[in-house]
């Protein structure tokens, strides 16, 4: 028990929550926990004692908790997103005071996230949707924190996330107030979506490399390893590297070739590429990963797919001449950082979106700085992204940044090649063609946009502009091709 | 006045609902109107005079235009989804008696359909959403139908739905009873999205025949009434033929290429997308086309991101080397049928996931059968899809029927050709790229996604499976990487 008053609660202990709370105990802060399976409550308190005496006090009752931790008093939940969130506000409510504070660490829906923050502002509570990256290693010595709603409640406890999140040198803790309502669960969305897409994107890189170019495990891993030297330098390239130098403890060979190629999901990605459709933002990178691991996901009817094609002459890898490994490593690093410039892009834009929607004015380099480090998307691109936002806070897009430009008109001819091997080889590279795609699309001042809209006329009589004179016009398309044809 | 009751009703007398009313009039059965704004009504009264003295009957007043219907009474809507249906539902409501039944003819979301059914059921009313397909022409002469909702409304007003669709020669009338609750709708809005992806793929194929090839309109206009002959027949490529052949009368030259490249879009192709999100049903294709349409809409960005790599050195077109005319023709042929097959694939899966999800047990085949006449995709082609589930009403995917993999064989090296050189010559082809990643994907015995799952197993705990022994695992990845550093 504790003398005195914590300063903060925790309640819910599985993975995310043991490991925050014992960060904040780390950092000085006494902290109370509680966990509706009692268990989970004592393993805390064991686990605060093992790893260093921290001031961490454990509480089976939710009363007791909530009336050990000083007024106001402050508790982040990390409980799973959806109804269990408003169960556990339901039973910590019964016990809090008005000016108290509630924070939801979650990936929730932002808004839910908004209804609940209206809901408890009723009983005179604040709330704080927290959107916390870094997965278990990052909760424990420093995750991202991206923390919305209440302004009042976040300088409250701004203090104890300065010194939680994750400190990047010269660039200061992982952390700001990202701003109102569901902001910070929007956020923390759009982080998962780009997640999402770098990892499609490295999937897709492993692919080319070992499919076509025929690399080992041990010649991947010394590829990114070394990638992880330079301008890719990044969390996801880091561990891809240590995976291919895992060795299998249930046989020969290494393990990654045994993990079957099914991909799980959770609800972020989804809603990302939900979002984006919503706000007529194009994230096709993103999409592009969302629709892999669907299709990942039906191994038996793509083992079924490749019987019928194969028996109809044509193999899993089509056949391509020999590749020069050394030039094709080159390509595909250079491919894989164009088309992580279009999936950040396409981020980037959507969460801009959502800011002018809302009215949450929130700032695109400071949102690039907090990822720098601590969450699993952290990487020294996200630095360059900061300073594109500085030079221009209201860039249209990061393609035509200069930086990012001229990055990208020096890797546009290897990007090209390798898709286009790629395709030759028929394996497929949905994340690096579509962020082509997507980059040839935006810097084309003319697209074939004028057929579709002449088409919209001719069937719908939906109107169109000229490119010559103002105005909505429409044409009688049917009637004057029936004339011509008499 | 009619001297005896009509038959059915129609209420909301704008460009569909008109040319609906005097398509059914036309067919025999005596039907009221009914408009909010008067006008509407004289001028649909004085159209059914003009175009042959068909019976039917105008009303300025609600109560009038109900009471002049034979119970029990139907009437259908044609308003602009949303409150409208509300309202116009509410109006009615008043002078309807038990037994009649309303039918929402637009575009309505189909959760809205299944909302209203059950709040009118609670008055004895019965309720259909029916999709009605075919635009303006399709309304007057012959639609494509898709009621969904109650079935005893379905049968009692079969004998006009079966008059009043596009009728096809071995066919059949263009309408059946789709399923219960909402299905009638989301049926229409697949409908919509893969009118979409056709809009796209032609769209693409123009673009690299006139950008790349070098094709007048004229030439265009004479490839399109080629294609229209063979394989490709249907609306949107014999609309396109016809586009092509268009002067503009403002000045010199064709109409397509003063058009201004912005496409508009209402709400079908976003709900398409988003749904196939939450089906966990890829459909990059559809999302491609909506991607295409919200880059179109940024053309002020798109000037100005034009000049910036103008400015570094490369230009709109990438330099290609010249190419044959006819040989590129027959490519890009191939390429837009193998990518509407594609485009198809996903849409048809959509529909089953929708159906298995509802508990609708929607026949494919059946619904391919009634686009062929009537509604904006009707082509020649979906026949080939009718009598592809024809064999198999179980097919997991159109890839596979054994009559599409041979074509899709015959076509994909041209596929390929046509994508790549689109890419070497700086044209996005984002349809038709997507459709073959897509192919390159689902046929994929073996895909990358093993390296993604190591990845979620590595920093959270996802747990992965393996190829060889059954079970969930889970690896301490980043324990092991370490081990082995030291």
């Amino acid at each position: 028990m504790a003398q005195t008053p914590t300063r903060i609660g925790l309640a819910g202990l599985a993975v995310m929550g043991q490991n925050l709370a014992l960060n904040i105990a780390e950092k000085g802060f006494p902290i109370s926990v509680y966990n509706r399976t009692a268990s989970k409550v004592d393993e805390t308190v064991e686990r605060a004692k093992v790893e260093g005496n921290l001031p961490l006090f454990g509480f089976h009752h939710p009363e007791a908790f909530v009336h050990s931790i000083q007024k106001p008093r402050v508790i982040i939940m990390l409980v799973k997103a959806g109804s269990p969130v408003d169960q556990t506000i339901q039973t910590l409510s019964v016990y809090l005071e008005k000016g108290d504070c509630i924070i939801d660490g979650g990936n929730e829906w932002y808004e839910n996230t908004e209804r609940r923050e209206k809901a408890v502002a009723e009983k005179g509570f604040l709330y704080l949707g927290m959107g916390v990256s870094g997965g278990e290693e990052g909760a424990r010595n420093g995750p991202s924190l991206m923390p919305g709603g209440s302004f009042e409640a976040y300088k409250y406890i701004e203090d104890i996330l300065l010194k939680v999140a994750a400190q990047v040198p010269d660039s200061g803790p992982c952390v700001t107030y990202i701003g109102k309502g569901g902001s910070g669960n929007f956020v923390k969305m759009v982080h998962n979506g780009i997640e999402y897409g770098d990892m499609q994107l490295i999937a897709e890189a492993y692919d080319v490399l070992k499919s076509v170019g025929k690399l080992t495990n041990e010649e991947l891993k010394n590829v990114f390893e070394e990638w992880n030297k330079g301008e890719l330098l990044s969390f996801l390239i880091e561990i891809t590297a240590d995976i291919f130098g895992i060795k299998d403890d249930k046989g020969d060979g290494y393990l990654v070739d045994k993990v079957l190629d099914k991909t799980g999901m959770k609800g972020t990605g989804k809603w990302t590429v939900q979002q984006a459709a919503d706000l007529s933002v194009a994230a096709p990178t993103i999409a592009a990963s969302l629709d892999s691991r669907f299709l990942s996901g039906l191994k038996e009817e793509r083992v079924q797919a490749a019987k019928v094609f194969k028996e109809g002459g044509f193999g899993d890898i089509l056949t391509s001449p020999p590749v020069n490994k050394e030039k094709l490593i080159h390509d595909v690093r250079q491919a894989l950082y164009a088309s992580k410039i279009c999936s950040y892009a396409q981020g980037m834009n959507l969460i801009r979106a959502k800011s002018n929607e809302k009215g949450w004015d929130l700032k695109l380099g400071e949102l690039a700085r907090i990822w720098k480090g601590g969450c699993i998307i952290r990487a020294i691109f996200l630095d360059r992204i900061k300073k594109a936002y500085d030079r221009n806070p209201e860039l249209s897009n990061l393609l035509v940044d200069p930086e990012f430009a001229t990055e990208i008109i020096e890797r546009q001819s290897a990007w090209r090649r390798v898709v286009c091997l790629a395709i030759n080889s028929g394996i497929s590279t949905p994340g690096m063609s579509t962020s082509l795609a997507y980059f040839d699309t935006y810097r084309r001042e003319r697209l074939p946009a004028n057929l579709v809209q002449s088409q919209r006329d001719y069937f719908g009589a939906h109107t169109y502009e000229r490119t010559d004179v103002p105005g909505s016009f429409h044409t009688e398309w049917f009637k004057i091709a029936r004339q011509s044809k008499i």
